[in-house]
C-alpha cells in the first residue's frame, strides 16, 4: 500500500528526477578508481591552522553571538569585508550590495525563485554549469545554448539568442566548470554592451576568478557593466555576480556571497528569510576571522601553485599519451579541463569501459542544456595528487588510444 | 532610469514583499527596549565550552573531510545518532528516514517545494508558525486555520477542514509558537486517525518537544501513526517529522533535521541538491561530537531549569499586574505564552503605545493565517533574564491596565 505522500508530490516534481549523470557517477564511486569526475578542491590546502585560531578566537571572543540567531542579509563585517574586496578587484560597492548565501547554489537557487517563470528562457553558454541547470530546471526554465570557443561564448550567436527574449544571459567567465574556457575581454565587452542594448541583464558566475595560473586578470562583467554605465559609486547595473570562499577557504563551511544593484538585494534577502532564515553565524564569524587580515591573499597563492602543478601534469600525459583525433582546452586557471573526442565516439558508453581501467570523469552531454557534447568529457585537475593524475590520466589516455583506433576503422 | 531587474522578478515575488510584522519589529530593535517579541534562546544556555572543544577536536581529527564537500543527506553518523534518538522517543527508524538541513526552515521550504502547487489548501493551527506561512506562502499556497484552544488544535473542526481536500495538516503538538499550547494525547491519536480516514497526511513541527518544564512526555504523531497502522521497524507512514539543534545546541550553526518516509527523504534530497548541496560538513560532525555521548541529554536539564525560571517569573507578574479580562496560556514548556486581551482591543496598536514604555511583543495577528487574533500577543520568555522579564512584563501590564480600563469605560 502507498502512502498519501506518494499522490501529493508538486508538479514541478517531475523536472526533480534522479538524473543519467548521477547514475553514472555513482559507479566512479568505487574506492580504488582515479576519479576526475568530482569537483573537490584539493584537501591538502585547507588551511586548517587558521580555521581552528579563528575559531578559538571567535569562540573566546565572540562566543554568544556566534552561536546565536543572525541578519538573513549575512555578518555585516563580512558583508563590508567582501565589499572592499570587491572594490579591489572590480566595481566599488556597499555592504548593502552583498548578500551573504550558504554556498553559490543556494545564489543560483534564489535567482531562479525571484526571476524564473514556467517556461522562461535564459540563454546559457553550451556547455554548461550543471548546478544551474538543476536550480532552474525546479522552477521551469527553458534555455537557450549559445556555443562557445576557447573564448568563451560566441557573441554573435549571444546576439541571435537576445532577440528571443530570454530573461538573463548566464555566464561563468574564467576557467568555465565544465570548459575550462576563459571569456576574452572584447567578448565581455561585448555581452555587456549587447545586455544592455537588449535590455537582458547578466547572472556572472566567478567561483575561481582568483585562481589564475597564468596570464593577466581580466575585468569581470559587473566591472565592465559599472564602467559602460559610468557608475558613481553605487552599483545599480545589469549585472548579478557570485563568488564563492569554497575555492579559496574550504567548501565545507557552504559559504558564498551575491554582489547586485540594492534593489535585487533586497528580493534574494525576503527569499533567503523564507527559505533559510541565514547562512551560519558561526562560519560567517569564523571566516571573517581568517579573511581579515589578508590571509587569503596569501593562501590563495599556495592554491596557485599547487592547481598549476597538477594542471601541468594532466596536459602534459595528454600531449604525450593521448591520441591523434581528440583534443582539450588548456585551461588558464580554476579546476577543470575539457576532453573533446573525434566525431561519433560517445563519452557516456567510454565512461563504462574506463571504469573497467580503474579512471573516470563526467561525459559531457551532462553539461548541454539543450543536448549535444556526446563525444566530450569534463577532467578536473584541482583534487587528484600530481602522481596520481599521470596515472589515471595515462590510462585513460591509453584506453582512447584503442577506442579511437577502432573508431576509426569503423567508420 | 530603472535597471532591467526590477521588470524581471517572477510573478511569485508578489507573495514574498516585506511584511507588516517585519516593519514592526524593526521598532522593536531600539536598544533600551526591553523585546518579548523575537524568538531567541538565551545565549547564556549554549554550551560554549563543550562546542569549542568539539571544534578542536574534530579539526585535529577530521580536518580536511570536515572542510570539504559533503553528501546531501547528511554526515552519516549525524544521521544514525539522530535515528538512535528518534527511537528512543518515539518511533523506530534508519539513517535513510533522516535528511539534515540548513536549520527547520529549510525543510519547511522544501516541504513547500516538493508538495505545495499553487492554489493547494493546507491546514494549519489557528495562530501558526509564521515561518511556515513564509515558506509557504511563497509557493501559492492557501490556508484552512482550524481554531485551538489550551489542548491545542480542537479535533472536530479539523474533521470539516479536512473534508475540503488539503494537501496536509501542518502541526506543532509541543508548547506551540506562537501559542505556547499543548495537543492533549487524546486528540494526538484522533489527528492521526482522522488523517488517516481522508487520507491526508500530517507536518509535524517540533522544535520544543524536550523543553518540557512540568507534566508528563506526549507521544508524538510520528510514533502514534507508526503504532496506529502497526509498522514493523521501517517508517512508511503518513507524518513528516521536524526537529532541530536549534534549541538544543544553538541556532546559530544552522542544523535540524527532517523524520520522514524513505521515498519522502529521497524527494526532499533531489530538491536540496539543487536549492544548496548539503549542510555544512563542519557544523554537521561538531555538532555529532558535542551530542554522541549523551552531553546534549544532560544540557537539557540546565536549559529547562533556566526557561522554566523565566516563564514562572512572567506568569507570577501577569497575575500580579495584568487587569481583569486579559487572559494567557501557561505554557508546560517551549519559549512562548500567549497574551488574550478583552475583544475590540488591536495588539498592533498597543505595541506602538508599548514601544513608549519600552516594551515590545509580536502582535497575535501576524500568526493568523487567514485574520483574526487582533487582540492576542506573543510573549517569548526564553531570551531575558527574570530580573529584564519582571520589569518589562511590569511594564506591559501596567499599560495594559490602563489600556483595558479606557477600552471597558469606551464600550
Amino acid at each position: 500500500m502507498q502512502t498519501p505522500w506518494e499522490y501529493r508530490y508538486a508538479h514541478r516534481m517531475q523536472k526533480m528526477g534522479s538524473s543519467v549523470i548521477r547514475e553514472l557517477l555513482k559507479l566512479t564511486q568505487q574506492p580504488d578508481i582515479i576519479s576526475f569526475g568530482g569537483g573537490l578542491p584539493a584537501p591538502e590546502v585547507f588551511p586548517l591552522k587558521e580555521f581552528r585560531e579563528a575559531c578559538n578566537f571567535v569562540l573566546d571572543n565572540f562566543g554568544a553571538q556566534a552561536l546565536q540567531y543572525g541578519t538573513t542579509e549575512g555578518y555585516a563585517p563580512l558583508r563590508e569585508m567582501i565589499a572592499r574586496h570587491t572594490g579591489r578587484y572590480s566595481v566599488s560597492v556597499k555592504p548593502e550590495n552583498i548578500l551573504i548565501t550558504s554556498g553559490s547554489q543556494q545564489a543560483l537557487d534564489f535567482i531562479g525563485r525571484v526571476f524564473i517563470n514556467r517556461g522562461d528562457y535564459i540563454v546559457v553558454e553550451s556547455p554548461t554549469y550543471l548546478g544551474a541547470l538543476q536550480a532552474w530546471n525546479a522552477y521551469g526554465a527553458q534555455y537557450i545554448s549559445v556555443p562557445m570557443d576557447e573564448n568563451g561564448m560566441i557573441v554573435d550567436e549571444l546576439e541571435k539568442a537576445l532577440r528571443i527574449g530570454p530573461k538573463f544571459i548566464y555566464v561563468l567567465p574564467n576557467f568555465q566548470n565544465p570548459s575550462g574556457s576563459t571569456l576574452s575581454l572584447e567578448r565581455r565587452q561585448r555581452i555587456v554592451e549587447l545586455a544592455d542594448k537588449y535590455g537582458v541583464p547578466i547572472v556572472e558566475d566567478d567561483p575561481y576568478g582568483q585562481l589564475r595560473y597564468e596570464g593577466e586578470h581580466l575585468p569581470s562583467l559587473v566591472y565592465l557593466d559599472s564602467q559602460f554605465r559610468g557608475d558613481d559609486g553605487t552599483y545599480t547595473g545589469n549585472v548579478i555576480y557570485l563568488s564563492t570562499f569554497s575555492k579559496i577557504l574550504a567548501p565545507g563551511i557552504r559559504l558564498a556571497w551575491v554582489v547586485a544593484p540594492e534593489q535585487v538585494i533586497k528580493k534574494l534577502v525576503n527569499t533567503k528569510q523564507a527559505a533559510d532564515l541565514h547562512t551560519a553565524t558561526f562560519n560567517q564569524i569564523v571566516a571573517y576571522e581568517v579573511g581579515k587580515g589578508g590571509f587569503l591573499d596569501e593562501h590563495v597563492k599556495i592554491i596557485r601553485a599547487t592547481y598549476k602543478e597538477r594542471r601541468d601534469v594532466m596536459l602534459e600525459t595528454m600531449e604525450e599519451i593521448w591520441p591523434a583525433g581528440t583534443s582539450w582546452t588548456k585551461p588558464q586557471g580554476g579546476m577543470f579541463l575539457w576532453g573533446m573526442l573525434p566525431k561519433g565516439m560517445d563519452t557516456a558508453e567510454i565512461l563504462k569501459l574506463a571504469i573497467d581501467k580503474k579512471v573516470a570523469f563526467v561525459p559531457g552531454f551532462a553539461f548541454h542544456a539543450n543536448g549535444g557534447g556526446h563525444n566530450t568529457m569534463r577532467l578536473n585537475f584541482s583534487y587528484s595528487s600530481p602522481e596520481v593524475i599521470r596515472e589515471g590520466s595515462t590510462r585513460l589516455g591509453l584506453l582512447l588510444r584503442e577506442l579511437v583506433k577502432a573508431n576509426g576503422n569503423h567508420n
